[in-house]
């Protein structure tokens, strides 16, 4: 223990000489036009859970969910149809915060809400990979965890007021990444090391019920809502909101990260909408995940409705954005596999249906109304686009950024950068099924060529999504050049970032690196 | 529940505008020179359970406890030997937030985490008085609470980083008062609608074990700290001083409400120092106890050592406190009501064992070093006090404030004011015992004249305590005339703030106030 003690005083000690020089080496962005940016995240929502056609024409999807608030927000900006996050959730958060790619940050899967637990389905048919399952650490030195500047760190450095609310899911308890405060938060309401709510229900004091198990996934510090009949997403838009009246009254720019536990199951009904879709006739698992998307809908409206009363709309920067494709499996209703279609596949895989995310920027400066970029883009391009808005230079981070600002296509949609490589890498074993794309798969996205690689079999496809966007013909055979060209270049990539693989049982070696096979 | 949403979204909205309200009227304090304030509020600590002789000479508990830094504190400031609060914990927090006595505010008791349930305990003789069961709240309209003006929230208005963290308990779940940010905290640590800690232990994940029962006094927001062997009172240092880097850096005055769990039950040891008091000899129960105030003690340090290290000693203030007097009773180990000893009874009692407190004030710009003020105060002073020492003024609040400022005797502390009355009121029903001057009781406190009134059986005993600190010698049959003033000044003083009483189980009619029985 007092080994622990010493270490712990060893990282407070650092993390408040790394507070210091944040804030004296970072240049400073506050200035009166300092824009506001608010990052509006939902958890686990499809590309197509909307109203909005993310995918040209009008989808069943489409027709299925009502976001009104979400299509008010594509008309006033930019719509992004090629938006990628990983196929699971700390995965993407990460790279959120750090700007890294998933196979350079190493925290391939969600992380457990237990130090030292990885959360890869048991009995795997290879060893774990050596991933950071404890997530992101602010402080070097914590055992399986990635080191990094956050992007709150830095944008509290430069003036703004940084505030979570929501769904956190950085770092296992036991570590700094548990608490938004160590990442440059100066308020955080509810989040924490958990990735789901216990409870979306008041009722339920949202799973902190006296008497009943303590779950880690019960949501803290929302008593004041306690069996008032407030559900989760609402009384989180609340706390959201009543944290923006400071920095706004004292015109201090800030940076709201909104992190909604919605649509995250567990499935429960947002009474609010849920008998609307009930009598529209879909079965009670997809009504119930419908009143979960129409009610994070409202929060959005509730959000932007504010920032126009106060006036700041002009100034403020809104990314709407989900973190992994739409789950497609129970607790789901309807068939398996259907829920993202015409994508392939669900969350958990890196076929279009696990990692294409919904994506909408609005930023009456510099978005013109109503736009479309068809450019690909990955979770991580918001880390440079967000310092690059607040006009920050020169800033300093631990790590080397993987991510692109965003600026460029923001000003010019029809900006296209066909070099650009796109990289998903999960060498993680989700759960024991047939789920196409998922356990021990990677991915690279160049153009319009999508290669899926199978790091168990070793076998490449090879998808043309300009023609396939449902990834159903596999041109491999067709194109062999070019799959090897991929897969040698996503070779080339995870060696470089010496990305964890699965390893073997026997000989306890990482599966070899594409390429390196043959 | 469509009217329960609809109350909350007023509520929301009340606050919004009370919130802009504060920030526009309230005139602003901030100025290079504004001081930072740090009250250090400790839980159930008797007034000589520290090795700073408050009684003038050195006691047995005195020569029992080791508190260095609070003998360095008043070295560099000011003791308050005549310093007080309520019997019990939520009373006092509520008045030092609102600068309100608690026969005005009407939280006469400790507040039940859950809403609309009484703390008082079963079975009483009376039924219950019509106090604030759900505490304070900044909105209005919320039932069984006190409306009023926070004093974060006059500070935060004024240009204040206003923290919070440790212990609230300043109102009951489902309430607005149950969230510290609502009562103008920018930042929120493990503050609540609990009044203890579910554990002090890291290892039980401070009461969040996954699989054991939710307990409403699990102390939230510590994930990081989950099995790091660290104390619940080291945990909340490190977060308390994490949480002054931004203010300190960015050179914005700081308002630190830190209020330590310690030394509330459950007992348990802060295993850095129970060895070191087994040695001495003191019972396992004593033992614990004095760990929990070393441990306290040290966190008190750290908290010195900060603002030392920081260079801003010289423009903060420091207040150090406790909420009510010692407990004296199980699972206190020794003989029951021994542990204030030369005070009388202890924690839930208007004798002074039950309400004088540790008071300790260090301002270098202000307090000369190592003064002694034998001015009898109590905490609603705390509340004008800070707001005098920001400069603040013509400070618009809700409720009228009872508190004075303590500027003056801390210019000057030999200024003496003989003719204010002190106030306590306790119309509760604390536990079933005879534990003196607990169930039902009020009293005053003029100069050296301290009147105890028994509600129930109407009886007055009046005390000199210049010559009898203990309480054991009534003198109301050889001084009838001035107990039969001080019963009616009494009666006058609660009949003004209309204070609940105890009812009559069998008229339904409040007991009457004294003199009024006679």
């Amino acid at each position: 223990m007092d080994i622990n003690l010493t270490s712990k005083h060893v990282y407070g000690r650092l993390l408040l000489i790394a507070s210091i020089l944040l804030l004296t080496i970072v240049s400073r962005a506050q200035s009166p036009n300092a824009p506001n940016i608010i990052v509006f995240i939902v958890d686990d929502m499809g590309w197509l859970d909307t109203s909005v056609p993310f995918a040209g024409s009008v989808t069943a999807n489409n027709k299925k969910y009502h976001t009104p608030n979400m299509e008010r927000l594509a008309k006033e900006g930019m719509i992004f149809t090629d938006a990628y996050a990983a196929p699971v959730c700390t995965p993407s958060r990460v790279s959120l915060m750090t700007g890294m790619n998933v196979a350079h940050h190493h925290v391939t899967n969600w992380t457990h809400p237990l130090k030292n637990t990885v959360a890869d389905a048991k009995n795997p048919p290879y060893d774990y990979a050596d991933w950071n399952i404890n997530g992101f650490s602010p402080i070097a030195g914590i055992e399986k965890t990635v080191h990094a500047t956050a992007l709150p760190q830095l944008l509290k450095a430069a003036g703004y007021f940084t505030i979570h609310v929501g769904k956190a899911h950085w770092g296992a308890q036991g570590t700094p990444g548990a608490n938004p405060y160590n990442l440059g938060f100066i308020v955080n309401v509810a989040g924490h090391a958990a990735g789901h709510p216990q409870s979306y229900l008041s009722e339920d004091n949202y799973g902190n019920i006296p008497g009943s198990k303590v779950a880690a996934q019960a949501v803290p510090d929302l008593e004041e809502y306690y069996q008032t009949g407030t559900f989760l997403t609402e009384a989180l838009t609340r706390e959201a909101l009543k944290s923006l009246e400071y920095p706004v009254a004292k015109k201090q720019p800030f940076f709201l990260h909104f992190a909604h536990y919605a649509v995250h199951t567990p499935l429960m009904a947002d009474v609010r909408y849920f008998q609307k879709y009930l009598d529209r006739g879909l079965d009670s698992a997809e009504a119930k995940y419908a009143s979960l998307i129409e009610g994070m809908d409202k929060s959005l409206g509730d959000v932007i409705d504010f920032i126009e009363q106060k006036g700041i709309k002009n100034n403020t920067v809104i990314f709407f954005l989900s973190d992994n494709g739409g789950l497609s499996l129970p607790p789901r209703g309807d068939k398996p596999l259907t829920h993202n279609a015409p994508l392939k596949a669900g969350k958990g895989s890196v076929y279009e249906g696990g990692i294409r995310i919904p994506f909408i920027v609005s930023y009456p400066k510099l978005v013109k109304k109503g736009q479309v970029s068809h450019t690909p883009i990955i979770i991580e391009d918001l880390f440079p686009t967000l310092l690059d808005i607040t006009g920050m230079k020169n800033y300093k981070t631990i790590q080397k950024i993987d991510g692109r600002s965003l600026v460029p296509q923001l000003k010019e949609p029809s900006l296209a950068d066909t070099s650009r490589i796109l990289l998903w890498h999960y060498p993680n074993y989700w759960r024991p099924s047939n789920f196409p794309g998922t356990n021990y798969h990677s991915a690279l996205r160049q153009h319009n060529w999508k290669l899926v690689y199978n790091q168990q079999t070793r076998n490449a496809e090879l998808y043309d999504l300009s023609t396939d966007i449902g990834e159903q013909k596999d041109l491999s055979t067709i194109y062999p050049h070019k799959t090897k060209e991929l897969v040698a270049l996503l070779g080339k990539l995870l060696k470089a970032y010496n990305a964890p693989m699965p390893k073997d049982k026997v000989s306890g070696k990482p599966l070899p690196y594409p390429a390196d096979a043959e």
